[in-house]
């Protein structure tokens, strides 16, 4: 027999009734039931209920074993009584009598319980990662996270791209982010650095005439911590094309992210690629006010400036006198009651600007509609009929009510708290729906402007009788990025943001270029390297109006993919690096590998970059980043377990030819 | 039409002849037939011809181009004249007629031509790294590479092992080489380092629960320049397993790497893996003086100290008298002329030794030979009989001469540079051998020892007419390299490796300890991480003969894979470490996660790594690492193309709290 196992603790089944066999793995839990011991023994692949009693000779043994121990026994697999099986587990309808017992592993007192869900502070989970890792949840995310990976991995070979290996150690490559050195011992004095991006490879890659790369690569980047941001190294796949237009790109990477959310999604629906729409960015930011919107969420933000220009609400009216002002509604179908708007407002407070405006509309009558108008208003709301009916034609208003609730999309069509609030006239199967009837505006901004800009707002935005719609104004830089996070608050308090969906949308057409607005300088809006749309021709033109071929794909409000089609002209790029303030010696300097290259007959080509960490992060529905790697850093990117970073010896510094020095 | 092709450059054959179609690539060659271009147009997958004519509205344009220029070309599919088709080129039945032509990347003069096989200095070839990698060698070179890794991840998946990713950016790993570092912003004056292996990392992942891991691993070692070996990064299949023997990480493993080669060793055979040997690193030692044996050479040295102690021969009598010294002898089958003899010895006073004795044994007379003679003859050199005889039955002697050459495992049983003196007798086609006979020892060895140790010598070696042995004497540590370095020389020399197989050996038993000889310190012979044979209760004993559960796997003399089971007791390795000299917190220090980790209920576990590197050179057959890499350094450690390392700016030292100490 094996050393240490016949089987797996996930193999054995009632065919194995019987049989004498052999297994290792660490004692999950231990219960003593007065002479008899019930072990739950685990190992990476399930658990196997192991039992002893005065009978067996490794009775006395395994009475001091211990949670966490690593043991191997032996013993003969048994049936379970009918009423003891556990249909829950595999291996439910056997246990196994032991007797013999090896302890492999013994295990002091445990920091930390792998048993259960008990929450442990994250040093201790860090520093004994080890112990950690062995609970049900982390070993679900890290077999995840591998799986994910062998998925992209084959996807990518059936589609006749190769994965090939670029340099860790290397040259600075301005990425935007902070490099990490690595100081040279050859050459004391000098440094080479860890990429943050194996960007400028990849190019020279294809012009080196391979055509289609990919990468599963490590990055690295020094850069400050964040929840869902390694400081140290993380993980792309990284895929170039040569010969190639944006939309080729797409239809070759969009089908390996879908496939991936598809596969490991649990069961959640994932929007079809085919359909996944291509935002440019300017109307991203207008209507999500961020380039990775949350389309799960059906909010789309609207100007609404007309209806304020030169009306009674004097601070909106004033601001667009300025130049560049705008006022913006955020539509909040169901959320119409004060106490929420109130809270909205407060929200937008907390998040640093004075206070967000708002309307919403209440009913102006509650009348005992008849059978045709709640028809014809269910048909505004987009409510299935035929399930409605079948509902109707329940005896339980509870169960009618509740049941409505999930018919209609928009679930605050119902007042909150209150299902009740659906009254069943028992007799005729009607309902009376509290926001239905002619909406009245509330609030004190509707006050300010009148109804008739009121009214002129809630039609624009197409809002009714238990809705609010809520208004930012200013330049749209000072309010884009609260007014988009208002959007998500709103999406999920009015439950309109879809939970069990995978929502995806390329957003396109990136500015170039962007100004600072302190300075007034202007520099590359993200990545030095893509092609201007209109090429050395927009150049020409007004720098803050070129667009590039540059793109990032969102799905539920993260950044997933970014990339661009390059720019492999070197005359372009040397264009395009002085309008940014490069001149053409910097040019050589900082990238002079890609501008040699592109005098060698360089294609045309594009490609594309997704976080690996961010996916699965998606996938494992965790926003800590931490959850998903093996071994990761803290936030302030120490190893605990490790305990990195560390002092270096004197030789190793003299070797480097560095002193440190000391700090204050 | 797509904007850069319709087809690839391989794609096209006679069943398009008449489309109209769109293709991108590199102009490859360009010959000018009086009014006629033909242009070989390249891309990754292959080669089309295409011409114009002054028909052509793209003739003038097209006459511009220069070799490398990256082009897009419109045209019509015709099938080329019968007299004309190019059988080894896939599209060599037609060629594209061109009609339009958009430049898409022009190139300046070029540094390195692509087409043809023309050397260049390894500093252009670097520096121009874009334009070498378009060389078909290279093209072949990187997708072979690219092409093993997925095989290997295929295998390992297949074996249900799953890609785990770990740190980069870490602790020290005393690994017996130097730390690449990187200094911490975040805590100026600490460092992290790069893993020379993952080695602690595999472990903690098996103590966390895992049972299989693998990963190929990026490595980093700080080492001075070597052929075969990258001055930075370098990658592994990386695997470890929980609850094994080392005979189960061998029936793992083995398959996966013999796969390997029969997938991408171009038709030379691959030992079974079931009939890879498992030598003692003691007897390898021995028998081909190193632990990386080629075992396609069939030469195996033996000690022959009995017949040297004592006799005339001074030199080796004298040295057999000092403690732990011996005579080992290599056997040179075929090898036996002075003249050849010579050079051998001139071979090892190059390699810093006095010199190489040797004894030879030529053919006492020279009869002419009876049929039966020469088949007994025959079968002690074991020759391949019915095919001798269908050599025999030819007309042509030069053919039989030729055949028998190959029939003949050892090549040289036909005296070099003459084939004709296997003269035959028409008659009855009968062949003299001249190393047939009763053989007469040569050389100043013989003279000194007399007949019969002479004799006794060829005897234990079984040796014969026509054959020689080389002798080296002392303690083993001072010949033993030069030895295994004669050994591979006679092999080659003599046509003795077989250079169709790749011949797979297993290394075991490695000893734990070794002593630094100078010093007299006992020392980790290698990876401080293995399992003592024994436990340890071998510990307690004499240091210097306990032997590890640490194994290697030889190809053709190369070290493929090196691994062990691991030392996963904390009071095994405390006790293991003492001896080398290390205290307990020293340990606790220096591998302080595993220390600790192995105090929670540590599995068994043991594991490998290959050297992906190697391999690929192998299958490449080159001996120059840099062949297999996309982006490598050079032997300085410098990226000549992307000008690493260099001087940091004073911005980054400040921040991570380093100031360079000038050189002087």
């Amino acid at each position: 027999m094996h050393a240490y196992r016949s089987h797996t603790c996930a193999d054995l089944t009632k065919d194995q009734v019987g049989d004498t066999v052999r297994l290792a793995g660490w004692v999950h839990r231990i219960r003593d039931h007065g002479g008899v011991l019930f072990i739950d023994l685990r190992d990476h692949y399930g658990i196997t209920q192991v039992i002893a009693d005065a009978d067996s000779p490794a009775f006395a043994a395994l009475e001091k074993v211990r949670s966490e121990w690593c043991i191997r026994i032996d013993g003969n697999v048994l049936a379970r009584d009918a009423s003891l099986v556990n249909p829950n587990l595999p291996t439910g309808e056997i246990e196994v009598f032991v007797r013999e017992l090896e302890v492999l592993g013994s295990a002091d007192e445990l920091p930390l319980i792998v048993f259960g869900d008990q929450e442990y502070p994250e040093e201790t989970r860090l520093k004994y990662r080890y112990l950690d890792l062995r609970r049900e949840a982390m070993q679900s995310s890290m077999t995840l996270r591998s799986d994910v990976v062998a998925f992209i991995r084959k996807q990518m070979w059936a589609k006749d791209f190769r994965e090939y290996q670029t340099p860790i150690i290397t040259a600075s490559s301005p990425e935007g982010a902070r490099d990490f050195l690595v100081p040279s011992r050859q050459q004391p004095g000098k440094f080479y650095a860890l990429p943050q991006a194996p960007q400028q490879f990849k190019q020279l890659i294809m012009v080196s005439g391979f055509d289609k790369y990919f990468q599963i690569a490590p990055c690295f980047r020094d850069e400050d911590p964040r929840a869902d941001r390694s400081p140290t190294d993380f993980y792309q796949l990284d895929m170039e094309m040569s010969f190639v237009e944006q939309q080729d790109v797409f239809d070759t990477v969009a089908p390996v992210i879908a496939g991936v959310f598809e596969e490991f999604g649990g069961g959640k629906s994932v929007d079809d690629p085919a359909t996944w729409p291509q935002i440019p960015y300017a109307e991203a930011a207008l209507k999500y006010g961020t380039d990775k919107p949350d389309l799960r969420n059906p909010i789309e933000m609207q100007v609404v400036s007309e209806h304020f220009a030169g009306s009674g609400f004097a601070i909106f009216a004033k601001l667009l006198e300025q130049d560049g002002t705008e006022i913006r509604a955020i539509p909040a179908p169901g959320g119409g009651s004060r106490k929420f708007c109130d809270r909205m407002n407060a929200f937008a407070q907390k998040e640093g600007l004075p206070g967000m405006g708002y309307i919403f509309w209440r009913s102006r009558q509650t009348p005992n509609s008849t059978a045709d108008e709640i028809n014809g208003w269910l048909d505004t709301k987009r409510v299935d009929r035929d399930r409605l009916n079948e509902l109707l034609a329940q005896e339980n208003s509870a169960e009618v009510a509740e049941g409505l609730t999930k018919v209609c999309k928009i679930a605050d069509l119902i007042e909150k708290g209150d299902p009740l609030d659906l009254r069943i006239a028992a007799d005729q199967r009607r309902i009376h729906f509290p926001q239905m009837g002619e909406p009245e505006p509330a609030g004190p901004l509707a006050k300010n402007i009148g109804p008739e800009r009121t009214e002129a707002i809630r039609q624009q935005l197409g809002l009714g009788v238990g809705d609010a719609a809520f208004f930012l104004g200013g330049k749209p830089a000072s309010f884009q990025r609260v007014a988009g996070k208002a959007r998500d608050v709103l999406g999920t308090e009015l439950n309109l943001t879809d939970e069990n969906r995978f929502a995806f949308a390329w957003i396109v057409d990136f500015p170039i270029y962007e100004k600072d607005e302190e300075t007034g300088k202007i520099d590359f809006e993200h990545n030095p390297f893509s092609m201007p749309q209109g090429g050395m021709e927009a150049l020409q033109g007004d720098p803050l109006k070129v667009l590039g071929y540059q793109y990032d794909l969102a799905c539920n409000g993260y950044e997933l993919v970014s990339g661009a089609i390059r720019n492999h002209k070197p005359e372009v790029m040397l264009k395009a690096f002085e309008i940014a303030g490069y001149g053409a010696d910097e040019v050589k300097s900082r990238f002079g590998a890609l501008f040699n290259a592109f005098h060698y007959g360089a294609p045309p080509h594009g490609g594309c970059a997704a976080g690996i960490d961010r996916i699965v992060m998606l996938l494992a529905g965790t926003s800590n980043i931490r959850e998903v790697i093996m071994f990761p850093m803290n936030q302030r990117a120490e190893d605990l377990m490790m305990s990195a970073p560390s002092d270096p010896s004197s030789e190793q510094l003299m070797e480097l030819g560095l002193r440190v020095i000391p700090q204050e």
